[in-house]
């Protein structure tokens, strides 16, 4: 077993590392700058209430406390041990410490695989062995360590301020976000949300992640009372199949997983790749298969904590809708311009409440929702708070949202709508339209129980529908069964059979055929033949139109070798056609093996689509699926999922493609059947999922549907090598 | 005149407004909740060194200062008269205040077209008529007034803290934004930007515009010294041709304008025309436009100001390349992503130079481009800024790039950068990736002449990417010629006639298409037949296959109506579709007036483009490019731009279209000359530029392209109502 494959660590796993009861310092001299010194202070400073023993051999004693020669020489073996040693002497650290019984260790030092050099890589091998072999685990190295407000355990060196604020221990408040980050840079950047109020239970970082990594630490968030929401940054993974693992666990768990994936672009994954030595694979890949299983994935790093900490607050089962209250028009129209972008509905107030909201307002403002109170309201503390006290009473609504254009009246505004929020119970989301950014009221409206605060009104809606969504996908997956598989073993079994029958790296459309159809993917009949007459005898038998074909495991692209003959309306022009093809093989591809002629009915036109396979570094076999011809070369306009998948979840693929409505009709076409076209995705999805060691890659392209009548009229399977 | 079609006012029109040597209050009383003190108090607290005269009938003395009963009592003619009183008495101190010779006035009041009722827009227009028949100029009503920092005049009532910090007048920079917004609390909302160090050099508000709009505060900050780039959000305006005309204005001036336009869904923009009684029109029309005119359009109100702010700063004709400097390897992949998303090139460092850095860096940092010189350099500022020094006076950079993930070093180092910003001439753009927004060097990085902050790395490398873009595009708009229109004036009056010449609001095919012929559009050639055996005829003289395509101007949709017959082969399928076509031209529309026959040689397959016509209410007549079928109709892919453009400007068109890449040759096809394409979208603008007030629409679709033929073979052309 090695780290990519092992399943992801739980809870009980973690908690001796994150939440000990006794902690080393290993290498820590007097020296303030140092990083021992430094980890000391940052323990203390959060009043980490457990033993802590300082262990290097050049000192007895360090200030005022004893210091150990040893990790072994203390007496009582630590549940951490924080490694705080140049690289080059870290290896020997860990193997005293896993010697003397130590559970787990902190690495901070850099200089392994984020070298992106081939000796580094092999340190980080030994590191990793040694966690396998002791059963020690390991969080670094080249990580910042970690924080666990909820416990009071700050293991790290980095002095950046987020343990106490105005000289007060940061504790987390009883929603609180548990942030996950790779990056140690990153996750302290984010972690510094507490200076403007944000509740942390827990800053976790991972860096090279020998051992633990952020997969690892999703699981243990999902289990940890303290947080109730989980924002996570990272650039790469040591494996995808343990990520998801641990999304779905806090998606079970009922925490929403809000993911920033770094590496977007070609290079930026690149470069991830090199750093950590881990799997970058493809940003769509990540992005696909974490939102099945239920992550919140959000674009922008700046756009994750104001995600993360309105999830953590927001109950997503609350009942009601949103209503807008502003006292600028230019407001309104932002939140009435943003819900219409996400889907968020903004019911009317009741007719009553409506009637006595006008009344407390000028004669020309509007108690309709968006609700704008007018600038001449803004300044009658009282009255607008009338018009917020009567529209939270409304059992309509469950949000209410406003904006804040100033800061003169904020700090106010902020105390008044926690109050009423309290007493509704709702929930009320501040948009800091302001530019400044730190204005007074902010950090009492982001400490707010029911009060979110966001820098973007596109953010702000973005996260109400991200969470409503996320809330309805809950009782979706986990409220029905799965279902099981469609396609019987036996069938699946006499499919890697042929598979594993055919010697060429390609498989002959015929060939390939045979394996959809074991798997029910209707496939267009054939007749092989071995001449142009035969081809000629063949359409006669089939009825005319026919398609000609040539029948090759050496030529992939048909069409682009002249190798298709399609609609043939009679013998003579197909006899005509079989011999161009011939001719056409034989100029195109001299060497190629050809099998013969292959005749086939003329299928009527209809939309065309395709379903293929990719095959991820990080996941492995992903089902692609999209429409035909340019959608998908051009448009690059396709739908990605791991597989298998259920045919209900095949259909929700549909969805997502651009030129989907396509299939509900388009110049008099039929409108072609989608739950059929979901089954479909769901048979090659179980093909792949079943076979995907032995295939290197699927097209099976076009698949024409007229209504419910879809066949596969091409088909390509290349073996893996 | 209404104030809709004026030309835009100057710099001159609006000096004695915005920089009053003489300013009157009116309706100020003793109270300082009274909107009149908080107005006399704001102009005291930036110091304003005019004359200040109060007026109010119930007061001979304020405050220690005397209080005169009317306008005229003064004894001066006041250069701006602030009206304070309540929204019934202002239509009378307006009367008053242009008796007494007061070149300008501002008015707060709401309760106008504000209300979206009938009786209070007829009271808005008095006052706008009052504008035209006197000569006094109006800022407002419903507005929070001006603020001139370059002049030290503060003509507004709202005490947002805008004005001073920490007890300093706020007073521009050398290079500062000029904010213009119609929303008076939107542009508080950003003013406020000052209280992170942001140099502004005006805030105008325009709220309701009866005279004064958002398109005349935008010219005046063209020509105002102390504005170097502008900052405009809005909702709708009473001008669209204004609007332009103020953006070409800034563009040659010199000025980066960017521009938030707020109302981009349906309902926002509903909301938008109600409340201002203004011009919302639709949102993709106002962005193609304003970009045509050079203005750097921004998504999402929450990057204006930094985008703004970049510009106001950055010399867009500097020289050099981007340098991204990182100690965090997460931070460098973000930017590595962001430079690839926008298509700025990251250019590796020169090989001296390269070296000397890689000395200073740990064994295992990295000194390329990003360069990320890890963690261990994080502390030891001085091999830091080596390394920064090194980059900066390499002649390839002329910009850095850094993100500060931690607050602990960052005051420091933005010292530093600063230093060596100065002694190199160049740009330090510091994206502030920490959560902890207001945290330590936030403020002197924004005062640094040399410094840029931003928020988020996209909207840093969004922002270098538009400045680049913009320079780009004046050299090309301002040097070259624009080359005067294609089509001659002759040509243009004998369409014209043509126009005028039909009867019907749906121009048969033949007579578009000799509206388009006059243009120099190539049209496919058609011979007119009254029978089936005619059509058989004119198909014998043209040749086979053709098409069969009734003539009726009450037919507008041939497809769906099934009147069009293609690829017809011989005379006997000729007589058979003709009979067809007539029957159902007969049984979709019984009581259709039928021309006859339309009989015209098949045009091969193709690219299929679109050209079309779009009367959007604020901007007029709009071409609309596309490529045809799906594209445009499913996936809505197409390019807007008001009339007439250039033929290079048409070709710039095509590269906004998703599908453009088909142009280029797909399956073989042949590339699309998009010079000839360009030419023609250049030919049909111009026939919308001259007859639009004509048209109520036009769908030249399909335009059939091979090559460098391309043809137009079905055209609609309708009269206006």
């Amino acid at each position: 077993m090695n780290s990519g494959t092992r399943g992801v660590y739980r809870h009980r796993d973690l908690d001796p590392i994150l939440n000990p009861a006794r902690v080393a310092i290993v290498g820590i001299s007097p020296s303030t700058r140092g990083a021992g010194a430094r980890a000391l202070g940052q323990l203390r400073l959060l009043g980490f209430e457990g033993a802590i023993d300082l262990v290097n051999a050049k000192y007895t004693e360090i200030d005022g406390a004893p210091c150990h020669p040893s990790i072994a020489s203390v007496g009582h073996a630590p549940d951490c041990v924080i490694i705080t040693v140049p690289q080059v002497a870290v290896e020997n650290v860990l193997l005293d410490a896993a010697s003397a019984g130590a559970k787990s260790a902190i690495i901070f030092a850099a200089g392994y695989a984020d070298t992106g050099r081939e000796d580094r890589r092999g340190q980080q091998e030994r590191l990793a062995a040694i966690a396998l072999d002791t059963g020690i685990r390991i969080i670094g190295p080249n990580c910042l360590g970690a924080v666990n407000y909820a416990d009071g355990a700050a293991l790290t060196y980095t002095n950046t301020p987020v343990l106490r604020i105005d000289d007060r221990i940061v504790a987390p408040q009883a929603r609180a976000v548990g942030l996950v980050s790779q990056s140690g840079g990153l996750g302290f950047a984010c972690a510094q949300a507490v200076q403007r109020g944000v509740s942390l239970s827990h800053i976790l970082t991972s860096g090279n992640s020998c051992d633990v990594d952020v997969a690892d630490y999703i699981a243990y968030l999902a289990e940890a009372p303290a947080c109730t929401a989980i924002a996570c940054v990272f650039e790469a993974v040591p494996s995808g199949a343990r990520l998801l693992e641990a999304a779905d666990i806090a998606f079970r768990a009922g925490k929403p997983l809000v993911v920033h994936k770094l590496g977007t672009g070609e290079g930026g994954a690149a470069a991830a790749m090199t750093h950590s030595g881990m799997l970058a694979g493809t940003h769509d890949a990540f992005v696909a298969s974490l939102e099945q299983v239920g992550a919140i994935m959000v674009d922008g790093f700046e756009n994750l904590i104001e995600t993360a900490a309105y999830c953590a607050k927001a109950d997503p089962d609350a009942a009601g809708g949103v209503i807008v209250l502003t006292s600028s028009g230019g407001a309104s129209v932002m939140a009435a311009d943003k819900a219409e972008l996400h889907g968020v509905e903004l019911p009317q107030p009741d007719e009553n409440i409506r009637a006595a909201v006008q009344k407390k307002l000028p004669d020309f403002g509007t108690a309709r929702n968006p609700c704008d109170v007018t600038g001449g309201l803004a300044n009658d503390h009282d009255g607008y708070f009338a018009c917020v006290d009567l529209l939270l009473s409304d059992p309509a609504y469950g949000t209410l949202v406003t904006a804040h254009p100033y800061s003169v009246h904020t700090a106010n505004r902020v105390r008044a709508f926690g109050e009423l929020a309290a007493k509704y119970d709702k929930r009320v989301c501040n948009v800091w339209i302001t530019e400044y950014l730190a204005g007074p009221g902010l950090i009492e409206a982001e400490r707010d129980p029911n009060q979110m605060v966001f820098r973007s009104m596109d953010r702000c809606f973005a996260s109400m529908a991200a969470l409503r969504d996320w809330a309805a996908s809950r009782v979706d997956r986990l409220g029905v069964s799965t279902g099981g598989r469609i396609v019987d073993r036996e069938a699946a079994t006499r499919a890697g059979t042929l598979l594993r029958a055919c010697t060429d790296m390609i498989l002959t459309e015929r060939q390939a055929k045979a394996v959809l159809a074991e798997y029910g993917v209707t496939v267009v009949t054939d007749r092989l033949a071995a001449s142009p007459e035969e081809a000629a005898d063949a359409a006669d038998a089939l009825g005319y139109p026919v398609v000609v074909k040539i029948d090759s495991p050496d030529i992939a692209h048909k069409t682009e070798a002249g190798v298709v003959a399609i609609d043939l309306a009679d013998r003579a022009t197909v006899l005509a056609a079989a011999r161009q093809v011939l001719a056409n093989a034989a100029t195109h591809a001299p060497g190629a093996r050809v099998d013969g002629l292959l005749v086939q009915p003329m299928i009527p036109a209809g939309v065309e689509m395709m379903i293929g396979a990719k095959r991820d570094p990080v996941f492995g076999q992903m089902l692609v699926v999209g429409l035909g011809g340019v959608f998908v070369e051009l448009l690059k306009d396709r739908a990605l999922t791991s597989v298998p998948v259920s045919p209900a979840a095949g259909e929700l693929l549909l969805e997502r493609l651009k030129g989907g409505v396509l299939l509900d009709g388009y110049r008099g076409g039929a409108r072609v059947d989608r739950k059929a076209l979901g089954e479909l995705i769901a048979r090659v999805s179980e093909l792949l999922a079943d076979h995907g060691d032995l295939l290197d890659g699927a097209d099976i392209n076009p698949i024409i549907c007229n209504g419910d009548t879809i066949v596969a009229v091409d088909a390509l399977l290349v073996r893996r090598s």
